[in-house]
């Protein structure tokens, strides 16, 4: 990732920590160290783990045979390899020093933060993610522009997936037809792609398997990647052949769900309010206990990251907040709907990150 | 999965909390949970969780949206699903019960056992690798033909690239060809494929890129994915044209290392007379300041697991390990080779599950 201010984004880490009172900030896996320093670290066993001083410098701890991959930014962080028979966690903690406070990154292993916690018995561990989030949650102008063709690239999918057959191939090979096809239209790297068919549909984190998809089956996709480090997702429904009435019926109300949960996206208003504006829809058809999930998510580097739209999330949202309104309706052996956009809060309202049709597609 | 006994394991693992005089052990997201009850826990924000007392049922803690791709095992485990807006925290903290000592799984996130900690504060936590290791690492007759089928799939495609035209296309193209190619040929998922050519074979985890690749460029290509959950990891050598008389010595020695390395294993060898056989080779040949990461690691559900073969490691191999053999010599601004077969220990010696030829081939 470049084209970023990694130098301001680590001042306002630095502010934060002043603020909290935590006098360092340790990251390692996930996207907190991609945000503020354009690395990514492998998921993996050997630790990769930023120091960050609430004053003085950052330092980049990074496996030996890792630290070509690393860009250097001399005003940002400074790299300290370690060998194959050092050990990282006695290197971090002499960095991190005695009977501090710090923040860990999210995601970090519970096996890592284990044996900080013992290296460092008088030094006090929160989680990082209310820091975090802060730094993360309002997107900037150029990561905004990420999303977008993020989102056109998804858009270009659900229309080329009008043009496939479906009868007759398996969820799997249909789930790989999807991101190779993100991977030739503009997606940097292809993430996931949930292809659900008839009773599966009702299963709304279906994984994809060998069900051979057949005449009469609606078909639930939901799938993204990433361009430039920034997440899309969208989920569009597909039928082989002319769906029934019912089909239509719940269709509809999902749609009309969705619109309702963007309609009601606009600064100061709370995530939970877009939740229930949604939910509303579903339950006054009668569908509300078929709803088993939150409206949506916050998304940008992560896939699913703050605010989350959800009943009890009473933060007002504002402009530049990312995320998807997603309601949906399972029902159990019979299919499941779902319609998902990614959204921008703007001053006005909302821009939608996806623009492909939202009803159902009829494919053979 | 299916096939293996999940109760059995189950057993086992309950033995060694016993042994250890650990009263829970707490299981989320990474390949000991999919070990111990055959389910793979999304790696997303929403608490997926087993707690498995010592005496006592198994209860899997799942988002309740998630369930429906829970296959209910009732000898093993019972389901307790977990709604939107409840929390899952304290609903394993109840399971947990005060002041117990517990094990956590190696992956779970930082935030996740935090967060446990604050809600059990008489609770002793330690990391649960020590047990989870000593459950995975020798593998049955059932993986270990899961690993053959996953390393032939590989040799497949290393195969199948021999015909593929590289120069002019990109190290990402490239990537991307070697997934689709696994995927078609045997393997369930694709994991990765490093595709580093030229000068950036010098860096062992090279992030395919834009670089395109030319005349004269050595190629590195290490390449795995999953077949049955099981994973596949191999690394061999391609090169534009013929390669200099400067490649074929470096590619001899590499050769060279990485038979004497498998040459070693046996039962009772230690996991670092194996690094220090294959690392002699190239000591000897005076490249040893180029051979920058130990010789290998285990593998089985993960990628990378125990047993790590590198100094300092003393434990001896026993029949039904796992493990890569991975030497190379990375030459900064020049090239890099690595050459690499996963191998199983065996009464005798050792089973390579990568059959696919190891001298350099040459390509278009």
């Amino acid at each position: 990732m470049t084209g970023f201010d990694y130098a301001a984004r680590m001042d306002r880490a630095r502010r934060e920590l002043a603020e909290r009172e935590v006098d360092v900030l340790l990251v390692s896996i996930g996207s907190d160290l991609p945000y503020l320093t354009g690395y990514t670290a492998m998921p993996l066993e050997r630790l990769t783990m930023a120091v960050i001083p609430r004053d003085g410098e950052t330092v980049l701890v990074v496996p030996e045979l890792e630290a070509p991959r690393v860009e250097a930014m001399p005003d940002v962080f400074r790299i300290q390899p370690w060998g194959e028979t050092e050990d990282p966690i006695a290197i971090v903690a002499a960095l991190v020093g005695p009977a501090q406070v710090a923040m860990i990154g999210d995601h970090t292993w519970s096996s890592f933060l284990l044996a900080l916690q013992a290296a460092l018995s008088d030094t006090v561990f929160a989680s990082a993610r209310p820091l975090t989030e802060s730094l993360r949650l309002i997107k900037e102008p150029a990561e905004v522009d990420l999303l977008r063709r993020a989102g056109a690239s998804a858009d270009t999918v659900a229309g080329l997936l009008a043009a496939e057959t479906f009868a007759g191939r398996t969820e799997l090979e249909m789930s790989r037809t999807v991101g190779a096809l993100l991977e030739s239209n503009g997606t940097d790297v292809a993430g996931f792609a949930i292809v659900a068919s008839g009773p599966n549909g009702a299963s709304p984190h279906h994984e994809p398997g060998d069900r051979v998809i057949g005449e009469g089956d609606a078909i639930v996709i939901d799938f993204g990647g990433k361009v430039g480090g920034y997440c899309s997702d969208t989920t569009r429904m597909f039928h082989v052949g002319e769906p029934s009435p019912r089909y239509h019926e719940v269709h509809e109300v999902v749609l009309a769900a969705q619109r309702a949960g963007i309609a009601a996206v606009r600064p100061g208003a709370t995530a939970a309010s877009i939740d229930a504006a949604a939910r509303a829809v579903i339950q006054a058809a009668g569908y509300g206990r078929y709803f088993i999930h939150r409206t949506g998510h916050g998304i940008g580097l992560d896939g699913h990251e703050d605010p989350y739209i959800v009943a009890g999330n009473e933060r007002p949202l504002e402009p530049g907040m990312a995320f998807s309104i997603e309601p949906g309706i399972y029902l159990p052996g019979e299919f499941g709907v779902r319609i998902e956009d990614i959204v921008v809060c703007t001053d006005e309202g909302s821009e939608r990150m996806n623009r492909s049709p939202r009803h159902v597609v009829i494919v053979h």
